[in-house]
């Protein structure tokens, strides 16, 4: 161990073990710092709605706002006194309100007044969280625009359709990018409607009876005319100074942001790790349909093998979509929360809310320079659809000679024919002319435009216009 | 093991080890007999929607959804087969067919024409689903209707806040049933919006280019004019033959709606889980606000303690929501599935689905007995109340102080103050009685006043107004 | 729904959703009628070990041992009477003690005596398992003998090692068949460690005090004099009867057995999910290294698309694998379980535990004909080997060519030389025969050899050698 | 955001959102320093190795050892470099071959020769590990020695045993206290084992077959003799170097260690969690039978709340044990990873291993504290047994009438006179002896004696003895 503890500590997380968001910028926005900060603004936030309500004094309120400033105080110091009281904020307040003090004594008064830790962590949690929906929305719209144009481009460029390993019937490409599009356009409305619906600010006090803020409102006299009423304002001018929503009750032990905030970012880490997943089947030397964007020099390469461009970009993808659904099951199960307040739920929540979205962000991020720079082989494509000749079409011949021979016969027969294809090596088509069956149904052109594969790609056409009209 | 093997199989499942859903509407409507019912549903309606377009003939059409009953086909006998071909359909279409062919061997030509396993699995599941949620929500309705009730009663019922295992400040058990609805509302509204946003149809064919449907309507020249057209069309007869939606793509290899189920109901089940915990909290024997319905003689008994009523029902609640979260992790991360179909990503839906309904809706018809029988004592929540005398107010009396002492005086004013009352048994208002920086600040009155938690339930009442409003 | 409701019972699990295990051994030894069946057990050794200290008579053991039989119960009557005690047991007990009276009314004084419902449940339940992880180690020991022989026979067959979806340097496929192997072994280690240290019985009584136990033999006087003595004696007699261990203390709330099983059982599955992608990566149409044995006519067959012989076995496999780990995880967080037993804790333990069991025993079993059967195409092998011509021994060059061009600059030379041959389809050793760096250096042959990728496969015939050796 | 962006790097994490690990020793253990310095001990180690053969010159090895050290490469610069390759080591053998080189180009040469990013990375993931559990496992062991003086101290400290959140029958603090120490041994066990089994080095070069090294021995002849012994040699140095064992195989894609890492912390964290919720129950307002340590000032206190004293540790403790499970599961189901080094699956596993070590190893030492410090409150643990009165005996009295009255009766005028005691309010005793069924069986003292729940705690004390005892 070093001698130099903050130095120590500043080297934690630089991203060293988690390359799918070193340096994104959902890191930042998701980082200690940012947290510390977003619970300032929800303080500050706060402090300003109760002057707009003259519950305290316009002038507190701005000094508030003023010194709601993170860099004013010691993070690590915060951090270390968490172990205390189990929460970041009895530290934060006790510092920032001495922060306050030193500049203005009589405003410090009005810090946090009536307030509550767990109104100010999830506040600021909601703010953290929004700030990185943001961020991941608007690369989920660049990845949607260039999955488009890929659609657009390849809407008739025939490959192989995969199922089970094996080539099965033909696809195009464009196809599937349109499906990997749509894929990614459910999880962007999934992580809209999250923010549609509004996050919500926080603002129950000790207990979710909002006692505290109600108090000093009564010794005010505010409140006393109905307190319901200063209630509701409160919670609207809190949440108009912090951009969030007004929940229906307060949420300390309904944890209902969270679960969802779970349920749409492993949604989409998901969705994205299905497109890294078949980048990588499409990369495969043996496939070598697509490949990653070449990057700079480097990029990709390996520290022992020198002749290889590592599909990095779906790597780093997937490596965030297989941890992200284990992390939102940890965040979803805190729904079973005992009490008012958990000793122990509430606090398991941060870190995977966390870890969700800078993974999903980072996925995000990554994403929008895969799908813009994806090349796409069509040749390749092609050579490997005719590796199975034209037993891809087996469907389509059984569906061909079923009116005549019988859909279990035309089954059987094709069984055969594709088996004898395979094993010897001779186009189906060929075994197919010599199959007494067919003999007078098909003439020879007949025969091979059947076989051919490319002439075999169903409704994928159609199908990418729609999408895409959509 | 048994001599008997069919009788064994019978026996592989009964709920035993299951208790939250043994018996429950949910378990039969999700079982295997269900299950197969509803994928010759698929095929039935498959049938009938080639029918309207004129691709099969229509007698045929009501043949096969005459014949699609799960009652004619050998369960056990399909479930072994399913190891040959890794799915049940193959099987299914097999044996369908000579079912039908026993009765009408030209209709039997017309089953699963066109069709691939996956299109009638899913649409299969999405029929079980659909009908597994009308069954939960239904039963949450209940359960929201009788959490209304308690919370209305019970608006004014004051009772301990808890926090972090210990009294916090006063709230009343009406906000608190009033939160539990609140949560199964959101619940509810989570799996409204997967019905109303429709449970699709799975219509692709063997690899999402519906290629095989397209090639015997192109023989029948149904589709020759616009094959668009025809696919849109055989989609939207396919829906409403089910009631299920058109989907935007074919989604084999696109899981939005498993993901979305997976996160529906594992939000289901927290937050019956969430109820689930405070009411076992409230029951303990030191506690004993709550108690749950006496039901049938012998419920809650234990097989070796003649005294206990055990909170069974709660008991099922949470043994569901703790399983409920993993398994919908295992269904999400199934998003990241390779190819037009894959293998092994696919066929690890169908378990962990089937539990996550069963499990969510047994827990939900479990919470109907308990929320609408739920013995609230409030009686008990007082005596609880003044357990901690006046000092759950605490919070109430820093802020009356406050301004004349400023906040950080006040508080640690009151945090000697009620360490004396704890240490010495003095009711906290004596003790304050005596404090010096209080001398004549209160009258003896007021400061009863003051310290009275009935008193101090801040904004609990028009809180459970405006959720009962919503 | 069928109106048949105890035939729609009899059919709530065929297996139709679960093929991996559908008619497997592990099925039938861990469904509901062999669960029922290990608590009757543990009922019938209960009384044996009682009647072995004298605290109970023998003939009362007797009848209580012969009547212990699944089929004289109803089970589901006993599934459904669960719901009103959230166990089977209460109900069980009840049902058999009528039994047992209905013989003996004498004997049925002694049914459960002292007992409680964990201890018989969870007695049951290591039964159970034991069972289950005998059937499976003698499926692992299967396969590793298996993969030792194709280890042995490929120890020498090159194939091209792959790292990041890309080919790497060469290596074997007795090197592969190896590494699988070793997992399995592992595997089965951990497996024989859980039966070794001893899957322990539960004997606690109603709070693991053994209170009742101990209390009837204080009655009889067998007791007295030690109450420490007997209850080891008990345990030890109970141990003994059952075949299962001795704890060191009563393990109601101490769940180290079940997280043991989570554990060991989510390793086994996932070393039968490495296998299974590996399987299928090498069977993809465009590699095609091996192939599953053919089995049955029909195997792996498609409702769609004649031509396929889908790799089921590995489909079914990894299936389970994806499963499995999410399982063990429900089943782990079961250790945080308050109070002398859970309210809901201890109630969600049994399905993951048998699901766990019966999808990692129905993996093992298809593996064994999996590994029993695998086609490998050396041939395929080497035609792909050489698809990267020689740029897979890139490393191998640069190596050679550190010494004196320094590492750095070798690294560069062949990082450009494997560019130029990939680009313009050279074979490497001619683009290096014209590097100038290189003249003089090899002649044509060496440098023939040098590119030989069969020639560089390192370590791997000695690393095969070394692994079946121990 | 920050305008100072290598502040804000510093402040990506400084366990703000972490507490149960801020500052404590395993947090620096794992830390991103510490990870990079044991990549670097990793890279000297190796140098080391091959000098001990001779296939480098042991000066080399003496200034790459010298100079392997974090603080002086740059560790951000490291972070972001690793999205162009997906891992940290391709950048870390740049940035430090040009550290050596600045020294002594010549040795530069020899840095992570013959090497692959992968054995250097998982060879410093073990050495982390490996550290990590040193610290864990000495947490652990405080833990055990405060466990055994408590069980000690109250072997004989009636409770009420709890079951289902009901009072059942009577235990001791002792015996609890044993029952957590056992599972913390059990624990500590498991650590111990990975530890004795031996964490293994990583030495497989490029593709598992060791080509690199092996090339670079045969240049220098070393290993032409016997390729196998050279590469056993290897491995041994290797081995030695580090302090880890040596591996049967490679395994880059046998991913047993990490499996068995999550499988034994997710155990150690669940075993943790197991005390907290215990803790916990025993800490409530109503319970008071145990409190935390008291701590500095201002521990466990709230920002709200002055009278508030929270069982801050306990809830550490817990919101670690609520992730550890998830994030082993997300690490065990990496072992399903494909062909020699998988796209992403390896690159999953680092944050989960690092999270589950540090979550861990801060629960542990947390615990240390807790248990040192736990303030038993044996007379408030009479008390509440003294609530359900005698009733807690109901079982013991059931048992003496069982002889005389049979079981089923005894049973049931238990359950009656239980229940008429609870609504009554009488003692159990006075309502017994009304009770005709008991008239003249037993004296007023001995029907005293029997209803004193102290009397009657079965094996608890001889349980807590033998458990010291092993």
């Amino acid at each position: 161990m070093s001698d130099a503890p903050a130095d120590t500590v500043a080297l934690l997380d630089t991203g060293l073990l988690s390359p799918v968001r070193a340096g994104t910028p959902v890191e930042a926005a998701v980082g200690d710092r940012a947290w510390l900060q977003a619970m300032l603004d929800a303080e500050a936030a706060l402090a300003r709605a109760q002057a707009r309500l003259g519950t305290i004094p316009a002038d507190a309120a701005r000094v508030i706002s003023r010194l709601a400033r993170a860099e004013l105080l010691d993070l690590r110091a915060l951090a270390l006194a968490t172990r205390e009281t189990a929460n970041p904020v009895v530290g934060l307040v006790q510092a920032f309100t001495k922060v306050v003090a030193g500049t203005d004594p009589a405003a410090a008064e009005f810090v946090h007044r009536g307030s509550t830790s767990q109104d100010i962590l999830d506040t600021g949690a909601m703010l953290v969280a929004a700030r990185a929906l943001e961020i991941i929305r608007a690369d989920l719209a660049r990845c949607v625009g260039s999955l488009a144009d890929l659609a657009r481009a390849h809407r008739n460029t025939p490959m192989a359709g995969r199922t089970l390993a094996l080539h099965a019937v033909p696809t195009t490409f464009g196809l599937k990018a349109a499906g990997w599009r749509e894929l990614l356009r459910d999880a962007d409305r999934r992580l809209e409607r999250v923010l549609a619906e509004g996050l919500p600010v926080s603002l129950g006090g000790a207990a979710g009876t909002l006692s505290g803020y109600l108090e000093y409102a009564l010794i005010d006299g505010a409140a006393e005319a109905d307190p319901g009423l200063y209630l509701d304002r409160l919670a609207e001018a809190f949440a108009a100074e912090t951009g969030l929503a007004v929940p229906v009750l307060p949420w300390h032990a309904l944890r209902t942001p969270m679960a969802d905030l779970a349920g749409a970012l492993a949604f989409t880490a998901g969705a994205l790790g299905k497109i890294a997943v078949d980048v990588q089947t499409l990369t495969r030397t043996e496939v070598g349909e697509v490949a990653e964007p070449a990057g700079a020099a480097g990029r990709g390469s390996s520290s022992a093998m020198p002749h290889k461009r590592n599909p990095v970009l779906a790597t780093l993808l997937r490596s965030a979509a297989l941890q992200v659904p284990a992390l939102g099951a940890a965040l979803t199960q805190c729904l079973i929360t005992e009490d008012e307040r958990s000793a122990g739920v509430w606090h398991a929540e941060w870190l995977p809310l966390r870890e969700c979205l800078r993974l999903t962000g980072g996925a995000a991020h990554t994403a929008v320079e895969l799908t813009a720079g994806l090349e796409v082989r069509a040749g390749r494509m092609r050579v490997n659809l005719d590796l199975t000749g034209s037993q891809v079409v087996s469907e389509r011949i059984a569906a061909r000679l079923a009116p005549h021979l019988g859909k279990a016969a035309a089954k059987r027969l094709l069984t055969e024919a594709s088996a004898t294809a395979a094993e010897s090596g001779i186009p189906l088509a060929k075994v197919l002319a010599t199959t007494p069956e067919l003999a007078g149904r098909f003439d020879d052109a007949e025969l091979a435009g059947l076989c051919d594969p490319a002439g075999y790609t169903g409704g994928a056409g159609p199908l990418v216009d729609r999408a895409l009209d959509t």
